[in-house]
């Protein structure tokens, strides 16, 4: 997604770019609908005309065409002589049937996420999260992790918000330097499976809560690197950490408060050897807070959905980092609003 | 608001567009939060600083600082050594204190529209409306019309979405050629307020439900222009309409259903002297049906709020006026995703 705003969309004294903003959602709830109707798994299958789509999406006759073509409009599909198909991109990762599928972080935001952000104003004066756990006061993961369907969802939300990060990390952290990984916190096993599949002379653990266990391997089994990548169950707040000359946190700091995160790293760095890496990843706040929307709104999402999680600046983490004990840090922009930070001990 | 997606937010093979729309609802309800909580308001009185804000708005510690910078990095706020203050269309546009405000249709948006849409695939399913008038059988007009504080929000609400088409058509249109108008279903009086305001030889009418009158009658005041605007409480569909040399509708076709748009340009028609001409905007959507994303969408809000409105291109309204009996049509684009359709009688 766009790392900042475009200057080009803010001109003087008219209104477009506050309502282009504050009307904004109905274009995302649009394509959230859309992902949950299934629009592009069908086209995949085949491009369709419009009295095929509605009669397979069980559209109303009365929204059927303007919500077509309002995705067309939005370059989410195309039309050609009246039939609609999926563009390069939506066919890529929206198509439920390909592994390259990311549309689990769009079923998430549709069946949950949507919801819980109409009580943002709330959030934002009482400093609460605003979810399944609102109220409650036990940790949001507890109840997402108790409910294997839940669980599912999650995991493969998590998967469709890491992949391209995953990429970027495989393409640009000298792995040749290295011969095991961990990624703590690993969900599907995303990041565990692309960068195993990136580099054959890498074996690597999927680090997670014990009832991700399946998940992940069913997974890691589609994508063909079963041999070189295997599921650690377990707490990285209560259980040893395993060995490993590279520890990958994507998504993690930024659940927990400031007192949780610097013992996540001075536990990570306990556990790698003398020359181990940390790398986290996240969708890094540009130092000078102001560039990076997409991570300071992820922040938000953190208030949301967490009791104390914040996103934070590449500044931020590497001083945590040297806190940690870890002797050379860096940052370096992936993909996206996506930043990794890498720590040397 | 942009009147088509720009192409360069697309590239092959990054789910980036693609998560940038789907959790385009982020930066839309942080915006519409903001609003609601006066944040552009109180900067109006005076830039403040981080304590002094979250003071003032009664936000939270752990929210404030993120909640801030993502408004500067959408745009809408500037920071400068730690001092927040408006963006000059922020200032303009969301300072409830200047006549210019524009805000109330995010205020109807962040407390109706945002919670409606979270239904937008049963509506898409059923072809029902999901608002207020959800189940039941009446107008969503009539609900809205009944509770003044309702009233008074959707008609502020209106006269925010109307406020740069009206200067445009004011701008645009040959009014020299004409002396009285009527703005069928006035709102607040942006429209009426506006011609009368850039042109003194002009006067005019707005047109709308008897309880609009008081409203209507404070904003055309406030604005200077009530020696030569008047309001005229009917229903136009029942009642008879007043004669002028020129009618305008804006945003009115879209709510109603194609017999209804039918009838109502008719009836313009028949009260029209010969040489007089109809005005009808709306986000009027492209004849291809694949550009102006805002007028898809548009038409999706009239699935969720009306029981058979829906938006349309200058193709359909230009016929339909051909039908009514207008010799001479034609489109002009306004601002933004507005456009015009003429018709000369």
């Amino acid at each position: 997604m766009e790392h900042q705003v475009e200057d080009h969309i803010v001109s003087a004294a008219t209104p477009e770019h506050i309502l282009q903003v504050g009307l904004g959602f109905w274009a995302s709830k649009t394509l959230l609908s859309a992902v949950e109707l299934g629009v592009f798994s069908t086209l995949a299958d085949a491009p369709a005309d419009l009295p095929t789509l509605q009669r397979k999406l069980a559209l109303h006759q009365r929204s059927a065409r303007d919500f077509l073509d309002a995705l067309v409009a939005l370059k989410l599909l195309e039309r050609e002589n009246g039939i609609y198909s999926n563009t390069a991109d939506t066919d890529q990762f929206l198509d439920r049937g390909k592994p390259s599928y990311i549309g689990g972080i769009l079923e998430m935001a549709n069946a949950r996420l949507y919801g819980f952000w109409g009580s943002l104003t709330e959030a934002l004066r009482s400093g609460e999260l605003q979810n399944e756990s609102k109220g409650g006061g036990e940790s949001p993961f507890v109840a997402m992790y108790a409910d294997p369907k839940k669980l599912r969802g999650f995991l493969s939300a998590m998967s469709g918000i890491s992949a391209g990060a995953a990429q970027a990390i495989a393409a640009n952290f000298p792995w040749r330097d290295y011969k095991t990984f961990m990624d703590l916190g690993s969900a599907q096993g995303m990041v565990p499976a692309t960068l195993a599949g990136a580099h054959p002379h890498l074996s690597g653990i999927g680090f997670d809560l014990p009832q991700v266990k399946p998940v992940f391997e069913e997974f890691i089994a589609q994508r063909g690197v079963d041999d070189r990548v295997r599921f650690h169950g377990g707490s990285f707040f209560e259980d040893p950490l395993p060995k490993v000359d590279v520890i990958v946190l994507g998504h993690i700091l930024h659940d927990w408060d400031l007192a949780q995160k610097k013992m996540l790293l001075s536990k990570v760095f306990d556990a790698l050897p003398k020359g181990g890496a940390v790398v986290v990843y996240d969708a890094i706040i540009d130092d000078d807070r102001r560039k990076n929307a997409f991570g300071l709104l992820m922040s938000l999402n953190m208030l949301i959905e967490t009791p104390g999680g914040f996103d934070y600046t590449g500044e931020d983490c590497q001083a945590w980092m040297r806190e940690a004990g870890f002797s050379e840090t860096r940052v370096e922009p992936l993909v996206g609003p996506d930043s990794m930070v890498v720590g040397l001990k």
